[in-house]
């Protein structure tokens, strides 16, 4: 039985990368950027209006009114130089034109029928002008690899007229459901039977990384099943299963890994709920046997399974945040393992505070239902009512304001 | 001039949820549930075993040894009372038969060759039995309308029987850039054109709200193309112009707006960047006009079109969460309008610190690429190192562990 901290390390050193792919733009929203991007030119590419107004030269300003002599929309060029004295009505966007190094906004300024400009105050040398390369210049280094790609950055990318992205593929995880007593959600319900919900919240799971999931279904218990169900699954980057590894006859998973020349790395982790988790690669893949209880699945997938999979796509920062927060009544943990005890915190004047969601049977889903955070108790002691302790949020909706 | 509360009062008060659709039940992750939901049966729905081992009735036990009297797979049931000092082998899931109240887990126990237990140590009657109902009772609300759907929840519908979930939809937002300047990424670049990466930071946008962008391209500076355009975007559920909403000649998309029927609810904010921002209903059908400059473009997107995508899906809460940050060096605003700074926020002993990105011209992208949160500084005024202000997180990932 290893710690939680050695059942991660052995994990992390295991998992690399996955390859580098290059996605359409908007596909790479969520990912991580695979290789250094620099600015192919300068952003703005040449000076340009950054107001609709009317573009001068400052220092050849004479008193405050100047004689109109064209008009430049956006997207259009003039190359021949406005004369001293004058001004062109340029739009948002469009280049300034050789002879002018400043810009006064349409709303300062009155333009009289005769097509003179009267400027309504004091204006300053190259205001209202975007230069060229101000934003960006060319060839910086403007992203580095392993930047995580927002919309910004989408927006950043666009500007360099970037259609696709190098990035670090995501994870495509299959997911496999063991027992004979289960069946589908929507079969018959059979008496004696449980329906296999745990498929589901792993691929919300795996939805939620990011990676893709597949699903292999329900592997009844018996060897072959088990075998060619896995075998399929190496088709996919990660193998997920679900029951079969505990110690009872028909808890088999481990041995068929075995059969197939899979390697066990561990099995067994000191913690509660979610003993019973065993770590093996195949063929190179990692394979998480994760118990059958649904929440050390869920809890055994939160603490184990997430973080392999952020890694293989590139983040270099895998676990989720710890919070400090106050437990508003006692929490025990009677047992001989730490404990991963499901909470609910509540966010008043800008401090956390957290309470047990309840029974924390590791087959009430509603533990987790409940609540929105991990507390990790050691064995044999309690935190007292007013305690401050470590909390990872599962979910940060609580925060957000209405 | 509207204040930015005003602002978002207004479009809060005009967008609805948009119709309760039933998804397939994975499709549903991040949504918000559309009905209560009651749970059909017992969870679980009759008495199991928690663990591989044995069942037995604890009042009827003599001594510490039991004869073994079968074999209960998961998935199988006994209707046969198991007789008194008699005990029945079980695999976790399985029903406990009649005639048994109590679980030792095989670990606990030496079978002989003969058939006959033994427990290593005392047991508790009820032990590592899941009562029938213990988790959900049959009939008992478990999910009001409203609640949004993670992992957990996924899960337990899945243990429901559940295949599919109403919900509120996303919406379908429709994108259009307004400016003849404009060119797509990957097209030539010529002279005097800036490329469109307002549709593509937009898009970004939209995807992280769960909503799906549809993009209707670039209208160039004619009112016909831009109101052809417009009357597409109608078949989508929002939409969002980029540009074409200040004051210049070529700023007409108000006036195709209101020639389409459309009803301008208000024009412009105070704020800085993206005064210049208009919202209207057209066939009561939002649509926001977003300023041109690209920062401008995604801070107005952020602080009114993602709150009202939010409220259409159902979400009651719509607005980031605020978080106290503590200012690493003087911000001003000199400015005459509200300034959302652009600043970067960094995690350290559990307590944030941030500072500006840097030039804030609106056209700057990298004022937001280098960042990962707004703060909202009064006109005429100045954050000094050390003050504690609310700083709006953009995204979180910076409080990710490694």
């Amino acid at each position: 039985m290893i710690s939680i901290d050695e059942a991660r390390r052995i994990i992390l050193e295991q998992v690399t990368g996955l390859p580098v792919v290059s996605v359409p733009l908007l596909d790479s929203l969520g990912m991580v950027l695979a290789e250094d991007v620099r600015s192919p030119w300068d952003i703005p590419s040449a000076d340009n209006s950054a107001m609709d107004g009317y573009a001068y030269s400052h220092d050849l300003l004479k008193g405050e009114s100047l004689l109109v002599c064209g008009f430049l929309p956006a997207g259009t060029i003039r190359t021949d130089p406005v004369p001293a004295g004058q001004a062109i009505k340029i739009m948002t966007g469009a280049q300034v034109p050789p002879g002018c190094d400043t810009v006064v906004p349409v709303e300062d300024v009155l333009e009289t029928s005769e097509g003179i400009l009267l400027l309504k105050g004091p204006s300053k040398s190259g205001s209202h002008v975007r230069k060229r390369g101000e934003d960006v210049g060319a060839d910086k280094l403007i992203f580095t690899k392993g930047t995580l790609i927002r919309p910004q950055e989408i927006g950043m990318l666009a500007s360099f007229g970037r259609t696709t992205v190098p990035v670090y593929r995501k994870p495509v995880v299959a997911i496999l459901a063991t027992g004979d007593e289960l069946v589908e959600p929507g079969e018959a319900r059979l008496s004696g039977k449980i329906i296999n919900s745990n498929s589901y919240s792993i691929a919300a799971q795996v939805l939620e990384t990011g990676s893709t999931p597949i699903m292999l279904g329900i592997a009844r218990d018996d060897r072959d099943t088990t075998r060619r169900l896995l075998q399929q699954g190496l088709q996919a980057d990660v193998i997920i299963t679900s029951g079969g590894v505990s110690v009872g006859d028909h808890d088999f998973v481990k041995e068929v890994i075995e059969q197939m020349g899979g390697e066990i790395k561990f099995w067994k982790i000191n913690m509660k709920p979610g003993k019973p988790l065993a770590f093996a690669a195949i063929d190179g893949k990692p394979l998480f046997a994760l118990p059958g209880n649904p929440v050390a699945t869920m809890v055994g997938f939160e603490m184990f399974v997430r973080p392999a999979l952020l890694a293989m796509m590139g983040h270099t920062r895998s676990i989720r945040p710890l919070v400090r927060a106050v437990a508003t009544e006692p929490i025990h943990n009677k047992g001989d393992r730490p404990h991963l005890i499901r909470t609910l915190i509540e966010l008043k004047d800008g401090k956390y505070y957290l309470k047990s969601t309840g029974d924390q049977g590791s087959a009430r889903l509603s533990s987790l239902t409940l609540g929105n955070a991990l507390i990790l108790v050691p064995s044999g002691t309690t935190v007292e009512a007013g305690d401050e302790i470590n909390a990872s949020l599962l979910d940060r909706s609580f925060e957000m304001q209405e």
